[in-house]
């Protein structure tokens, strides 16, 4: 009844400077444009040590008490859920360089809506922003994201 | 590489009144004791549904926007991670009502380190009530938890 489910997990996080700028990566491959920086979370790795390490790796930056906003999930035809998980990041030491996962930079936070965004970047704002939503969901076949 | 793991999905809610008292549900079984109450996401289901789902049967109450706060994870011997989902929700309808998993009460909040809690529950109270606390983690043959 309560079999374990087959489950992709990444993350993504949303750096912000007391400026109110953001670190914006820009992405190739399969889902081209400026999005957040993210990435795998590994077998066996904590949820938490997966952000840092990726954001680290992917932005020179290393961050501390990522926070958790919400998650991204959707099935592939597969089966597996893939899963993303926000988080937002206020606190962070280093210099920002770029990895060969794409260019990053910063870039003002009200800014976004005008910059081209990766597909759907913008409605993942929400999550990352707005405090009663907590999940962006598809369920199995649909086309639509639901807001929850 | 980034092979999909094999996840056991659960939710565990602190419901808040604007009195400062929370849900309590006696548990018996294998984790008993007082705890928040909650349950396991279906296959397939929303993230959120299945906390909000759970808590209309385990309480008898409706939450509204609850908010993720953090994630307790673990790995089984036979390799799974558990992963509970942990949220806060201080908007419900409805009435208490007890269910077969557990009488439900409400109890004051800052009362519960008097209270015979389920074991490792005060520790999850750090999750649920600490903003910079995001997750609680075992790596495999850890002993005891990280609070990341």
């Amino acid at each position: 009844m309560h079999a374990p489910e087959s489950v992709i997990m990444t993350n993504m996080c949303m750096i912000r400077d007391r400026q109110g700028n953001v670190v914006l990566q820009e992405r190739h491959g399969d889902w081209p444009g400026l999005a957040f920086p993210g990435g795998h979370v590994e077998n066996g790795e904590s949820l938490t040590d997966a952000v840092i390490r990726e954001i680290r790796e992917e932005t020179g930056l290393t961050i501390a008490h990522p926070r958790l906003c919400g998650v991204k999930n959707w099935f592939r035809r597969s089966g597996e859920r893939y899963m993303v998980l926000l988080y937002r990041a206020d606190e962070f030491t280093g210099a920002l360089t770029s990895s060969e996962e794409g260019a990053v930079r910063w870039a003002p936070l009200d800014k976004l809506p005008v910059l081209p965004l990766a597909p759907g970047m913008s409605d993942m704002l929400r999550v990352f922003l707005e405090e009663d939503i907590s999940e962006m969901y598809w369920s199995r076949d649909a086309k639509d994201a639901a807001f929850k």
